[in-house]
């Protein structure tokens, strides 16, 4: 039987040991709040991360990595981004030298400017060939319910992709898989910053006619990124991009949507923070892609915007009109 | 001063001739429906087509086509897609002959499997020179009331796309021009029947990891038949393809989403239809782009499950089905 560990008790990480039992993998769940590995343990549940919902019988919970670690053949990782490189530095030692890795976060690490299979390749000393990313319109607690969704596991080993697929199938979650990797990652990553400029959006009282205008420009900013990367066109239209950043901009469960929506009604940053109840990931990715972008010479007006009006103090009535009124011209151009 | 007639006084006929006399042209309304014409003329409101919201001073109103028409340097037309070809036949020789016409209309015509604007140009016998069509994420009652809002005014001859563009252009309707007629006329034609496919998936309790998946997989179904048309595939991705069907796919006021909703909790076709209020263009839609894809030799699973459950009585559950849980492969296979 396939044993998989999943580092990181939030909603996503919870989420997935949930899907992996039930795909009918041997899964233990690590974190570091007792409380709520001991509610995961004892009585099936989560609390404070998927509040109401009840997790399959199969999935262990721990405190202790190494008891996690042991003899996992996958290691699925969904810590905060800006803190996963600390955290799982401690724990190189204990993961097996064969076990397939799966990123499960979003984000790209400030100062570095790496994605995060990158900083749990190096964390680790762990080869492209045994390292995958899972991506996709994946909210988490939909998917706790058991609603049909589909995914993407992206690695460069087909192998490695294969076995995390097959090791997360069910009636109820559908993994496809992708080579691109680099195209997944900063697609997952860059949608949080999107989901915050849709967010300000509605939070000002626009329409649907404004934020579909908000999503299309937002994923062209993406892809014009991702290809300055390497990306492939086709990964950006499918599940892991469009897909992932429609669910994120649609569903009112999104924090960065939240967050973004708090501040087009006049909070601050700080209470906007506070109003989100976990990490909006989009708020400190949007410093690391306009870094990135600036490395890559791409134009980043979307994120750009974000980084005005969050970190900035930027008026919001200026910053989005000039998202949504650029002269007119073909369009494209 | 530009003159424009628009045709058709519901929704997005009245919006179209509001947008008009705000960006300073003179324009005639018509419709056939007189206390609607009257009102508009009297009142400066349509209830029926856009209960609650003001007109502008400088718009006329006729039922009169010969003097909606007389001078028109533009006509803008807004009739239901099965229906303009009857209606517009004996307005042929009132049609201005230097005019340069809008098609403001999302639909195939069935047995013919026409876009709107080779009806029109058959019609009057308008050539491509003075044929252009106007769409993107445009949902009317928003324009109206003066939302930012990104248009497309797609043409091959870009002095009559530069003349609507510049007719129509204000603080709050900024117009973008394109050549590519074939993909943005198709876009807006195709979107309404992926909305009936999403509004399907809601009205049965699907989430968003759902909804943004056949949204996804939507937009490359609509591709796929483009780019066999000879559509270019960046239109797909702008605000005519992607822009206007996460508008329409996100909104309680898309009557395509609307009808599908009510089909998807259990109502039958007539009696979704009767929800809708108005006429549901993905309804006969789906019909014509089914039939010109097997022309096409085209695959188009996302239509065909819309036919089968709308025209044909298949059970809901497994045709859906059918799409969110396709066997496991790669992405894009």
């Amino acid at each position: 039987m396939t044993r998989a560990a999943v580092l990181g008790a939030g909603a996503w990480g919870t989420t997935f040991a949930a899907v992996l039992a039930d795909a009918g993998t041997d899964v233990t769940l690590w974190g570091r709040d007792a409380t709520a590995i001991a509610q995961v343990r004892d009585e099936r549940r989560n609390d404070r991360a998927l509040s109401g919902l009840e997790l399959p019988d199969g999935l262990h919970a721990t405190t202790d990595a190494a008891e996690a670690l042991a003899d996992a053949d996958i290691v699925a990782v969904a810590l905060p981004a800006q803190h996963v490189r600390g955290i799982v530095a401690e724990m190189t030692p204990l993961v097996p030298s064969g076990a397939v890795v799966a990123s499960l976060m979003k984000g790209i690490e400030l100062g570095t400017h790496e994605r995060m299979s990158q900083v749990l390749g190096e964390a680790w000393g762990v080869g492209d060939e045994r390292m995958t990313v899972v991506s996709g319109p994946n909210l988490a607690k939909e998917i706790a319910s058991k609603q049909p969704t589909a995914t993407v596991i992206a690695g460069v080993n087909p192998a490695a992709t294969e076995f995390v697929a097959a090791s997360t199938a069910s009636a109820y979650f559908r993994p496809y898989t992708n080579s691109d990797v680099v195209g997944v990652e900063l697609s997952g990553a860059y949608k949080n910053v999107i989901a915050v400029s849709v967010g300000i959006a509605d939070g000002m009282g626009f329409g649907h006619n404004t934020t579909a205008t908000v999503i299309t420009r937002g994923l062209a900013e993406i892809t014009r990124l991702g290809l300055s990367l390497g990306a492939l066109p086709e990964t950006f239209s499918g599940l892991a991009g469009m897909g992932d950043l429609i669910a994120t901009c649609a569903s009112p469960l999104s924090r960065n949507h939240t967050l973004g929506s708090a501040i087009g009604r006049g909070a601050s940053l700080d209470e906007a923070i506070a109003s989100t109840g976990g990490t909006a990931e989009g708020v400190k990715t949007s410093l690391s892609i306009q870094e990135l972008a600036r490395d890559q010479g791409v134009d980043v007006p979307i994120c750009d915007a974000v980084v005005a009006m969050i970190h900035e103090g930027a008026p919001k009535e200026g910053v989005l009109q000039a998202l949504v009124s650029r002269p007119r011209k073909a369009e494209g151009q």
